[in-house]
């Protein structure tokens, strides 16, 4: 607001809420009045869950999932096998991996990909940790599930060469066409890599 | 999350986020991870924000602004023309209206407006009030800047028929052509209107 029309407080929620991913400085504004407006309903709410999270929520030692216990609701899962690290950039990788419900292991969480340009080398990721898990007896495959960009896969084979003397296979996601997808939109190199890995109908 | 990746106090958290208007179950999710990330520059002050909004946010007893303070920050302005006020729905278009600086007047908040579909009447709204408060001698003019709905043109009349006793002027806002509107995209009721209240060049 160009005037005052309210103390600042309620410009300074309208701020914090705007930096928000997803909300811009309009959103902003409907939803600080949304939460004025639903003060019992979602604001004590959400300012308590928020207070929680302040409190309670840790980084996962072993593997660098966000819980709020240490180890991670993951990592002590004892149906998931043992033998499986899935290596991801962010948790929010493993949480869409886990919305697939398409494998049942441990994960990795590296923080980022190795990316020069932005000052991200190795030491600023938790790679040497993965080696650690990776030269367990339990351990026998790590999978790269990493982004398919450039850094994404100077990161995956950076972590191939350094996983050479582990006793474990290094696999990678499958590239192909999209479940959905249409032929005519995809790039060549997709559709290059789709013919060479075709499986039997 | 489809399986437990993490305690229920990060999910709890994403369900509310996912509750404000404008951001959905995904980008609610992204918006708590960069809640998580952002720990101590955006969640903390974001938490103590919604603290002091729940703690201290109160409505103005006289033209339902939401505020710090009673009487609000608008009402206790010196500079703000005490002769006119600006009716309107919601505190979102009080917002607006002072984001577009064009007057510098009292508000009045009715808090929606009449709509014998979803069952609010005029014991719903705040109209009593504004009723009192037009009869104050200070009072000359009554703006009723609300939206060109039917259900805002209908509180529009309904508060103009109790108004005509009170010794001030109601207006209401013009119609006409939106600002950088196109004509070929304009109804024909707005047309009408912007030829009949046409002004000179």
């Amino acid at each position: 607001m160009s005037r005052a029309v309210a103390g600042p407080e309620i410009e300074r929620l309208i701020q914090l809420l705007a930096r928000l991913p997803g909300l811009g400085p309009r959103s902003a504004r409907r939803a600080a009045l949304h939460l004025i407006k639903k003060r019992e309903a979602l604001m004590a709410p959400l300012t308590a869950a928020l207070q929680t999270a302040m409190e309670q929520i840790v980084v996962c030692k072993t593997c660098g999932n966000i819980d709020t216990r240490d180890p991670c609701t993951v990592c002590i899962d004892p149906r998931r096998d043992p033998s499986i690290i899935v290596v991801v950039a962010d948790v929010a990788d493993l949480w869409a991996l886990e919305r697939a419900q398409a494998i049942n292991a441990r994960y990795h969480v590296l923080g980022g990909t190795l990316s020069p340009l932005d000052g991200v080398g190795p030491g600023d990721l938790a790679i040497d940790p993965l080696i650690s898990r990776a030269h367990d007896d339990a351990v026998k495959e790590v999978v790269l599930a990493l982004n398919a960009t450039v850094d994404g896969q100077t990161t995956a084979h950076y972590i191939t060469d350094l996983l050479q003397n582990a006793d474990v296979k290094v696999t990678r996601l499958a590239h192909g066409v999209p479940v959905g997808g249409e032929l005519d939109y995809l790039d060549e190199g997709t559709l290059s890599a789709a013919l060479r890995q075709r499986t039997l109908f």
